[in-house]
């Protein structure tokens, strides 16, 4: 769960945000047949496996619209749930439930399918002792959901955004003059609570990444043997990572190696949502 | 294109909360080796094939950061794209190339790729008559986008939110007292500038419809006789909307019947990205 | 009434910035003379013959100050109200009733005043079937507001905003090259939930927007025989709006005649306000 | 004129904020028929007599649109203009044009409708030396505009708000004990850059009011013999104000009379648009 | 204390946002070893001698992150506290207690730094009859807090802004002509609940200034006995203010003169924060 | 500097928030006595040694306000001035020179105090080998501001905030359950390229967070055997930061200890500012 702060501070903005997206003055279906308010409840089933995630953020929807919503969770986000299984029940005015229910599902359907599919990416993981790492490769204005989604599947968050973590990639090593240079511009600059991690292409370059001190090495584009040699050369003075399509046959490529991260864009960018519906709507007195 | 004045009103404060989303207080990467700005150049370029959508706002994205970025264009949303062909050239300050990279990409990406799937769907339409639809499945703070990108794709947009379309499901219905009910109220409160659709499961609920002068009627979840006949009794005096999976599959049971619009989500919700990127990023003079 | 939902998204965020625009650091005058609370009451008073508007939003105004404070409403929203009569009584801190005051009268007086307005135009109406509309001549930050009001009154609402409905003026039409050409790119760009309304000024305009199938037509500065022929035309399979000055002298032009809606930017904008106001504030223990 | 200051930063807000109002994704009309810019230009045409103002507000919007577009203006605030009269010239993107004529005349037809009924209440006080007063009664978020209006019409303004300006009323010295105790915790409190204006009922509040060193008295409710009365303990040693209804009847009550202002709520609450238009609109090469 | 209206329109968004730029995203440390809410409470200590000021804001900034959270407050805004004093108890979530605890004693700390440095100044006033006044020196974003704590700790108000005072400089002097014009020009111009103040450098202009009817009158930079004459020529005719560092020696030049105020910067740009600290957090049950 | 996209994301809504502060309205002096534009010219003049520090905020206040004002700077951020050198000149519509000018120097007189302050306490750390860090004790809404004055004073950024940098605490260490437990589980959490730090008060848990794998080590309240002692047992695994008030006396303490960095909340909460202004304002042709 989202921490009370977290939540009023940097969650509910956004969700505010998308729902005047949805309701510009009113929404008209609702209003022409519902002039006065009227007590109904619904339940949120489950219609396909997976992970369920972001149940939080779909009743925070439902309260900001009318605090006097309550909803009531049968399951937990990291639940395992199955097709038919009753997730929750909504309780309040029909109209504010007619009026919340698409941004709801749209933010947990997607933070579902996010949280299910790294679930998967990250069984293929276990018993290798190698972490899954996520990207900012996220839909704009929606990392905090994503990003969440991902540790409720089971991987772990790369750097929040540009100004949280330090990765030097070819364009500042080049700026820097080198690896050596653009490490020490980095320490001498960046807050001294970051790491430093650096992308290399070449062994060389892991040996300069290093002897520079950095704390990270995120190896681009190697083959088996030249990750081989290049986890030789640094020899645990660093953590190191590789990106890339994470498929059984990626994987087997990274057997035997003491890589510590994987890391994947498709984790935010390409998993489909799992679909997740308010059903039974019904009027209660 | 967005037109100039949607782009300033509506587009551009959610460019830069997506830019405030991924720099809340600096770059710490570029600025610990980049002091000073520097004149570069960088290409886009396409790693898979299909149908490019979102170059205005690729280009807007590094244009906010800095007025003097220029972005050189060499196709159009819309085209038809393939693996390795050149796209644009970005060249501006390289701190601001590689502050707006992921941003501009996050856009361009997630655009291009529901794009290409609607593209793909609407192909299965061709020939049929019927068009395709969106649905409001979108991702949070994104319809702007997702809902051009459909149209870019060869889709129609359905209402864009709950303000501007009235849509009359079943609880509307229930809250009204029947369809006929719940069209009147509906033709007396909404705007009038507005069309009534009626979404129904039965037979007996399109012809209520129809009476109504509903003006546009939705099936939901009826066989292919049925659907036979409703369309039927409706006569063409209302629009026949269907909505659902669309595969080879499942438009074998409209054959033959006159549906003049089929709505999916999945051009939306569940559309992977398309692959495209920065490359070659180099000073000049 | 709005709806709780427009409340808290699109009505909340107008009323809270027009209190900032009478306080911008605090009420110098009450600060002054109470630098302590203290609870009190107060009256709304009619002082003019109407139709009561706002309510709504008058108690909103006190609640966003202060969420303790109490306002019992004797009447409601379309009320026919008289010179004295008591409307409300408004109980809480007296710090909050002098601060809301101006800004909870400023709404309700305008709101009433269209209605009353609206209401006086309607009568004239009565028995015609023909419906009045109201039109986009609103005041700046103030449209959901008025458009509320001329419901209240008796009148309907013409679209929202440029987003929400489709009317082809004379530069549209040029620019479409034909009135048959504007409409059939309307029918192809817009979601398809809105109607098209077409404003035209002569016969030829009149048959074309018919073929072409316009959903509303508008006739422009006709004459009683021209809107007779033009009528004619129609023949039912459009509605028809005639805008303009709404006085006894003009009405008497549309007798007889088949219109179905006529629209007046005066509704809101010249309405003059309704006098109402707060009266013997005292303390209460 | 507003100055620079004024318009980038308390007028552009509000300004953007009614565009957005009005436009809430696109202009689905014009972009119905317009997909490409064109440009064109348009006359702003005088069809009522008065005062014109609020012609920086007009061509701010079309600029705040589109920054290439061009207004030309043949007036400025403050001239008395006529039926028939041109007023300027705006030259753009015809969609620019067409999206933001709403918001701009109704700007200007309402400052100008306040300028011109100030302008005609103002000439009734000419030679009386007595100078008019608007009040706070102003059209919630558009104050900024409607005080402006009142001064380019010939009156002065009263406090902005309740934050710049120390009014007591019968509350104020009921909580503070009297008017002596009122004043004294005024010139305590209060920011020293402000005058104290009371308000009072009656000789004896007068002449406490004078003798607590009050910068200004208002005289509530009184009739000749009392305001003569009033005016003559005051002496010079304060401002004097009246507040009411100005007709001539009640002018004729001030005849002789020493008075300094009079304030009037209905300059601003219920001033009539004055009738502005656009027209000829027509593409240019 | 700032009354309840205060807090919710002027004061809350900027707490809002102090917030906000402290906890980007999450508290990660916090979050990483507390998931889930445990109630704790904290002791706020004093640990310098000196004038209390903010507790309402240092509150408000727990109260805002959780509504939940009670603080118990011991002393209030004005007190003398001393080293080693209690000053308040904080009871809630111990995660909302470590998310709020630098942002509320960064607050409380300049607040009281304020009071306190102004206390000092102002006791050296005491007895000599001349009242201390602020200026706009004061922190970007921070004005409504620090010109609070100058009230608190002894002190009186200038003016809020540039828009509520008007102080004519020699650039305005300059630009009208004149004292004698810009005191005309701003009297003609300005609210008429502002007094006008000139500021002063020759007793000519101090004589220009009288005559014009300015309020108050400024002497910038002037010797004893130039100030003498200057409050000769004034004789009661208007306020006197004297500007500039406030010393035991620069005070005994202005014995015996009938000053009325002296304004200094430093209130607010260079008083010391008073250190303060929240100690003992701990769980309870 | 700031870079250009910091600048327009993060700082600018900052400036203009201050300027709204200022400026709620109008500046009413001003506008009483230019109603129209002037060209003029001011200096920008040290009134006292130091580091200048803020000169591009300066600058951006008023290009803001207009951007045709323009600004020459004779020296840049970091320099070392001096009494009476020329420091900038702004050239640009008097008016809005009067507007900014209070914004623009309660900017860069706090941010060169700052700097200035910053640079003198670095110089006693010279030759040591400790480097100088910052804390989060800034003052609310400038942290960006303080911090940038920090780095240009000579110091260094700890962490920007609670999002960005580990800092485990006593009471996260009671919350984890220990030393061990406390730094595991923030490894298990936060983003991966985040260092680890731990405040610690006795040698057992120096001992056990350097074990437990901490990257920095805060020594609290420790004299200087036991600052020793915990050196010896760090032995380079981690860094070393000792935190308090930095005097020549304690600064003996350090000598011959390892110790990397010293912390000082003084830098942004206490330091005086340094004394700047604007002078010799004049028209130019």
């Amino acid at each position: 769960m989202f921490d009370q702060v977290t939540m009023s501070l940097n969650v509910d903005p956004l969700i505010r945000s998308a729902l005047q997206e949805d309701i510009t003055s009113e929404d008209v279906s609702t209003n022409s047949v519902m002039p006065q308010p009227k007590t109904g409840e619904v339940d949120l089933i489950c219609k396909q496996d997976g992970i369920i995630c972001g149940l939080q953020i779909f009743a925070r929807v439902f309260e900001m619209l009318d605090a006097k919503t309550k909803v009531e969770l049968f399951v937990q986000d990291g639940d395992a749930v199955h097709v038919g299984q009753p997730l929750a029940k909504v309780t309040g005015d029909i109209r504010v439930l007619l009026c919340g229910e698409r941004t709801a599902l749209n933010y947990l359907q997607r933070m579902s399918g996010i949280a299910t599919y790294t679930h998967q990416i990250a069984s293929l993981l276990e018993g290798t002792g190698i972490r899954l790492l996520d990207t900012r490769k996220t839909t704009p204005n929606n990392r905090i959901f994503e990003k969440y989604a991902v540790r409720i599947g089971g991987g772990n968050n790369h750097r929040y955004n540009l100004t949280d973590g330090v990765l030097l990639k070819d364009n500042h090593i080049g700026a820097a003059g080198g690896v050596k240079e653009a490490v020490a511009l980095a320490k001498a600059y960046a807050p001294f609570v970051r790491k430093i991690e650096v992308e290399v292409e070449t062994l060389a370059m892991v040996q300069e990444a290093v002897d520079a001190g950095a704390d990270i090495i995120m190896l681009d584009n190697m083959d088996h043997d030249q990750m081989a040699e290049a986890i030789r050369l640094i020899d645990g003075r660093a953590e190191v990572e590789v990106s890339g399509n994470i498929t059984e046959e990626n994987l087997a490529k990274l057997s035997g190696l003491a890589v510590d991260y994987v890391s994947s864009g498709a984790l935010t960018h390409s998993a489909p949502i799992m679909d997740i519906s308010l059903k039974n709507l019904h009027p209660v007195e």
